[in-house]
């Protein structure tokens, strides 16, 4: 698209509230708005980025057998209640609303109940399960302090992923296929190499799970990585006992700041206990299917991204979540065979299905320069009196800052691989 | 995908307290699942219409120069203070939710107030101008009656774009361009025969507005077709002032049921006053842009296409928003040929990129019928014993219910243009 025509333009400044680096970088580049604390709108920028996560992780979650769904923000406190879950005081960051009628309803922070509730009507047999059911949705946290920019916040999207298997040992081997996808996630979110399959508590649903931790000062868990085998426990379950079960020695584990990008969790006989879900297996005998939740917040993802692979330049966006492939930068000026060049471009680039934020303004080259740093596309093209006299475009990767002039007649093959 | 691995299932009857055609035909298909009164959870089936339906509005708002963005269901008080539509009596539909520190946020029922409030930020010449924003999100109404199914709930999808202009003639430009958009998604979606530019009351931001009318039954309004002229005018601005002013008599008019798909607003620049937003003409004079709104509904759009064409046999989709393009009915019983046959059929459709429901399932000939005509998937294929001996696959229009046998040397044809 023309960035003459996009209606966002980059900042000099973030508000003067905002102290994480993530959100600082994507409100000056014009990828969020900040509405209020831990609330952020996405403009088109920030919009295709979040997109582009959303694709991975359902190209990931469709490849190991989920089913996509849409459940509902309004929640009925009797699913909870079952649970007992409605209270306060045991899930402490509800949001609640009131129906004109008078009932109160809960706005979602999870959908275990909701699920495990839909599900009695169509889990009856041990041929209905395994199932693997997913939504991308929109979770509402009410977060006393929201301070790490879009890395916590109150409002964000999810992807949440649910389990139903006949034992635990189908469960296992769901699990470790789940793991397996995440890791793929984060590799191609350009985070994989500093991201860490990491051994923690299951909080009040099982004794352990698993979570996926990205190296970043910006992070709020401390973990130790055994680097020989690339598996990291949280400072949470860093014990002895735990240490010796997981075949790990402290001499051999550094420790490192992280945030959490995912998480997988055993939730065992827990929800359909509470809710009624049971199916009868090949014997007659009714049982409980065995349930595991698997998250991903897509903002927080999003962030993540930011803290590990922007420069003091900007925003450094990998090929797979970029919000264009290509940012063009005509140095036109009043030279219209430049600008007649640079249009040429542009149209050779988008008819070849190459995604181009072409940067047509009427501005200063540095300016312009300081722009794309900051936005943070993977290449930049320049077309300028320079270039065409040279017969060729200059194209720049954002990563390494290396430069080089390629003549008119290698672009097409230049860029047959995007 | 195949059947036996789709966790919901046909039920016989949906929910006694469910009066509506379209929620009972999409419950007892699948589609959906009513958490409570006006909220209901997209199970697979409806969540593929669902982003049919999406894709064809987003192709046509991107077509006419819409840029897409995200914002947020958490609502900052002080803005619509501005705008006087904080109090419940004003807007009587909102759920409103408290910060755990007290502090009262809104659940948003629309976006004129954030969106106009962020553009202060990007706005301020007539330079930056016109901006056609729009977004696919969750809207929240507190109905207090949803008896209505998917066409009028608590809880729903909708596309809201808003426009800004320099002045009125710009802004009436624009919104002719989206009229004709919004006429080609009913087109895309199925009811463009049916569906009626309605010249209606602007409530209280305008005189007039346009809607987008739907003849069904099923309906809550009530409008007059000029049959010559293809124009319409709402019961509630039908008087003899109206019809004179658009040059129609209603000696021609006819009286119809119909459900409201989709409207567009003039806003004039009663946001842009109330929020404080102003651009600099080219003569250095602050003005207010003029303002406009357009709004569809996902879900209303789906249900109003069950309404209108479903059969006594159940839903009928058109080919831009069905879940699936071809339903493959394998009738092998115990015929290990048939089973292969329909596997290979499977695959060599799957692999021409055709979305295939196949119905591998161990079931009766009846069921699997009844379920096809229940789903309603516009193409049924059937691989039986006898199609295998007439040399090739029964293809049936669900729609029609014409039936052909398709020789299997003539099979990559039938299919090229899907």
């Amino acid at each position: 698209m023309r960035q003459s025509q996009l209606f966002t333009r980059t900042r000099k400044e973030a508000p003067t509230d905002e102290i994480s680096k993530n959100a600082q970088l994507l409100i000056r580049a014009g990828f969020i708005y900040k509405e209020m604390a831990g609330v952020y709108t996405l403009l088109p920028l920030g919009f295709r980025v979040i997109k582009n996560i959303e694709r991975i992780i359902r190209e990931e979650m469709n490849a190991i057998g989920g089913q996509e769904v849409l459940m509902t923000t309004l929640q009925d406190p009797k699913l909870w209640e079952k649970s007992g879950r409605w209270d306060d005081s045991v899930i402490d960051v509800w949001f609640k609303t009131t129906l004109r009628q008078g009932t109160e309803l809960g706005i979602a922070n999870t959908h275990e109940e909701a699920l495990t509730n839909i599900l009695r009507e169509y889990i009856s047999s041990h041929r209905d399960i395994p199932a693997y059911i997913y939504q991308i949705q929109t979770k509402f946290r009410n977060e006393l302090r929201a301070k790490s920019g879009i890395m916590r916040t109150r409002e964000f999207q999810m992807k949440d992923l649910y389990s139903f298997n006949a034992d635990e040992a189908g469960f296992r081997a769901f699990y470790e296929q789940c793991a397996q996808a995440y890791m793929r996630i984060f590799a191609r979110a350009g985070i994989g190499d500093v991201t860490y399959r990491t051994f923690a508590s299951g909080g009040s649903f099982s004794p352990f799970s698993d979570e996926f931790q990205t190296l970043t000062e910006a992070g709020e868990d401390t973990i130790y990585i055994d680097d020989a085998s690339g598996r990291a426990v949280n400072k949470e379950v860093y014990t002895d006992d735990v240490l010796a079960e997981l075949g790990l020695s402290k001499d051999a584990m550094r420790e490192a700041r992280s945030i959490e990008v995912g998480n997988i969790f055993p939730l065992g006989t827990r929800f359909p206990e509470a809710l009624g879900l049971m199916y009868t297996d090949e014997s007659g005998e009714k049982k409980f299917p065995y349930m595991g939740s698997y998250g991903i917040g897509l903002g927080r993802l999003m962030g993540t991204i930011v803290e590990v692979l922007s420069d003091d330049k900007g925003l450094v966006w990998p090929h797979e979540v970029a919000p264009f492939a290509v940012h063009l930068v005509s140095l036109a000026g009043n030279n219209s065979d430049v600008a007649a060049e640079a249009e040429n471009t542009y149209n050779a680039l988008t008819e070849r299905g190459i995604e181009v934020l072409f940067d047509d303004r009427d501005a200063r080259a540095g300016e312009k320069f300081a722009d794309a740093d900051l936005i943070g596309i993977p290449t930049r093209v320049v077309v300028s009196e320079k270039t065409i006299a040279a017969g060729g475009i200059e194209v720049t990767d954002r990563k390494t800052g290396s430069t080089e002039l390629v003549p008119e007649s290698a672009v097409p093959d230049y860029f047959s691989n995007d």
